[in-house]
């Protein structure tokens, strides 16, 4: 088995070598990663400037692109003789749960593996008090065994967020709602210009029950399956429905 | 009425121009846009660094950062007083249909406004020979017209993307499928460094019935409704039956 | 003649149009000059990516790069069949003096011509209550035309700097000095990390007699013959009647 | 002793290593270096944004900036309660020699410590076959020390550059000058594209008697002492004398 292991974080944060080392036993653990933190670039490809790939050791790559770029560069470039049979992004530092994961580089990441037909995870270590990677590190192995083995429907991943404290088990959830809460903080540099800082306030969830936010909440690890179509179907036929009263006159 | 308008393509390019023009017979039109060329960002938010908003004219604003950071300020300072009624994002420089439109800044922009609970619009210009920003400007009037007497369902926004010539009318699609290409160009900088380029050959789409792809090939402008969650509710259901088999042992 | 016109303010600043209005009834005037803002980027030039070239009018580019670049673009690429007699880079928003001029975008796009062998002047506005670029720009045609008429010695440049009121007449001068003050800023950003700003409280010049920061505080525009050698020849001589005494053994 | 070292490599380079290393006996090294390559950006200051600092370990800093930003936040913030004895720039992957020390972040690092009014040395590796960086450090420590012990005149630091093999000994010397060869190549990107490479073709010295460029071709390390203030004192002098001709009409 080969696995590509990617992540947001960059290739020298402590979340991906836990991962790397976690998966060793499961196959042949190849790394292309950023150089340096992506957060929240999302699914950011780099398509106006050439991109440079580093080998750093055996099976280990650093790329000063994005995430994504990362998982493109992993399977057509360096594993392209024999593409993976796996990608796993992670372990991202913070959780990456509900409506966030739209920013989320680490599970772009994983989606860019969904859009080239390979099955993938993404995983997210929550953040809190005493919280270590090594739980995380052990999920994955296990959900990445089972992934190996039973396979994932095209065009799907799992989104994997373990709690802080050691997980009491795993839930399959949803997507949780996020509240919106002031999103904008004024700031003045030290020059007397104005800028503006997106994000002040910590998220405020709203405890829907089965979501993702709800399961860590109570201390379990929350594996939340994703899929790439985000076409709405119910809204879809219902405009189909009353499609005449759309028409564009011509 | 009060309409955001933004895109990826960057405060100057013509569509964002035909497109605030378009819309100005429907209300007030405001626009926050990027300085520069932002596409394939996605849904990046700028957090490690603060932003900077420039007044340019009466409600014209420039911002050095994302899309997504741009509706962001437009919602949440610029326009915080009084909200928009719609975000409209585009008129974008070229497709964003089927699995691309995880890659687009465009749509990022608008599914930005979905998560803060403004009704949205994405509108993209497919390219061709002798193609004109005018009818997608026509076309993003009417159904912005439409949008704000009828509303969208909640963390829903419409996807549309107009043919290079004439449209023949309205289609209601689903996000098609691109099928997997050669993605990663060698090349050799002017110092003999290896470097590599994403994406090199188009684009093959599969022809599946109902697809944006479809429409567009045959000439109609497709309307695709997307949802902001992308949890995969089959298969969130089939997990949840076998969920023990996926248990970890403590 | 032909004159090419730069900045590190960006193609849209002010200060670029009043200086290229100015010097058209000398000679043809070209402007290429970055696409945003790229103040206090120095001599920087983008080796590791390729550079995007965008023709905006007749004779009008930008360039997706720093002040060199444009230069480089300028005199290599965009007028290669027949090179500027002069190139003129400002006029800077801010003055550009004493040691501040090593990290100034607006000197680096002068030097760079001078590198390339083409007479150069660099004009900054000194910033002030009611200033305004139109004295600058007359300042800027004098010095202009006469630079054409007189030519300047090999590896040398003139860097300008205008005061915010209406200029008394030109002075000779040479780079003052600023006294060293406290340079960087803690900050907090809205989550919490720790950040520094570079630059906080105002620059300190010392009075020295014949400075450019004196004839500005004065009421003058200073001029400033700069030079591309950097060797200081004092020290070299006194290194080389010493050189035993620093031989490295074998 | 203390002693301040970056470079514009960045920290996880080679060259940097082993001139810490081959510094350790002369006083406590500390270094605060980019966290990823800079290479010609010159003398850049970040002021746009705020910086941030990481430890990676005792006396071992991190900053995602430049070579400037990390000599200025290690004298003002790192090292602010005892400031260095001596900044050391490099070692550099590569010459820093004639004009195209204006380019260079490894001599502008230098120039920012002779800024604030310690005394600097940058060192360069010219790049050959079987080069190796320990001879490079062996010079380093040698200059290091004297400098230390002599100190320098205010205002002036050392530039270093040693030749891929093993020196044959130390050679004071001047800037050399480089002979226009062609700047720019065209290059078409994956979608067709037009786009530009700075800096084609190998730079072509002038081989005047005492430069930098004739030293390390004979196999000796050049030192060149260099001057911060880059006033052409002969051209003010001219000026001075002929002032009146160059008067502005009121």
């Amino acid at each position: 088995m080969r696995i590509l292991v990617s992540n947001d974080d960059g290739y020298h944060s402590e979340g991906i070598h836990v991962l790397a080392d976690a998966l060793e036993t499961l196959g042949e653990v190849w790394v292309v990663a950023p150089d340096r933190e992506n957060s929240a670039v999302s699914h950011a490809l780099t398509l106006h400037r050439p991109l440079r790939l580093t080998r750093l050791s055996e099976r280990r790559y650093a790329v000063d692109g994005t995430p994504t770029d990362c998982v493109t560069l992993g399977i057509c470039q360096v594993m392209k003789e024999h593409p993976p049979d796996l990608v796993v992004s992670g372990i991202n530092f913070g959780a990456n749960m509900g409506d966030d994961v739209h920013y989320s580089g680490t599970v772009s990441a994983a989606f860019e593996a969904a859009i080239m037909g390979i099955p993938a995870i993404a995983v997210s270590q929550v953040l809190g008090e005493h919280f270590s990677f090594v739980p995380a590190g052990r999920v994955a192995r296990h959900l990445a065994a089972l992934v190996l083995e039973r396979g994932l429907p095209k065009g799907t991943l799992l989104n994997v967020n373990v709690p802080p404290r050691p997980p009491k088990g795993l839930r399959f959830t949803r997507l949780g709602k996020r509240r919106y809460t002031e999103g904008v903080v004024e700031d003045t540099d030290p020059r007397g210009r104005v800028c503006y800082w997106i994000g002040g306030g910590d998220p405020v969830w709203e405890p829907l029950p089965g979501s993702d936010f709800l399961a860590v909440a109570e201390g379990y690890t929350s594996v939340t399956p994703l899929q790439l179509d985000m076409t709405h179907e119910g809204l879809l036929l219902s405009l189909l429905q009353d499609a005449a009263s759309w028409d564009l006159p011509a």
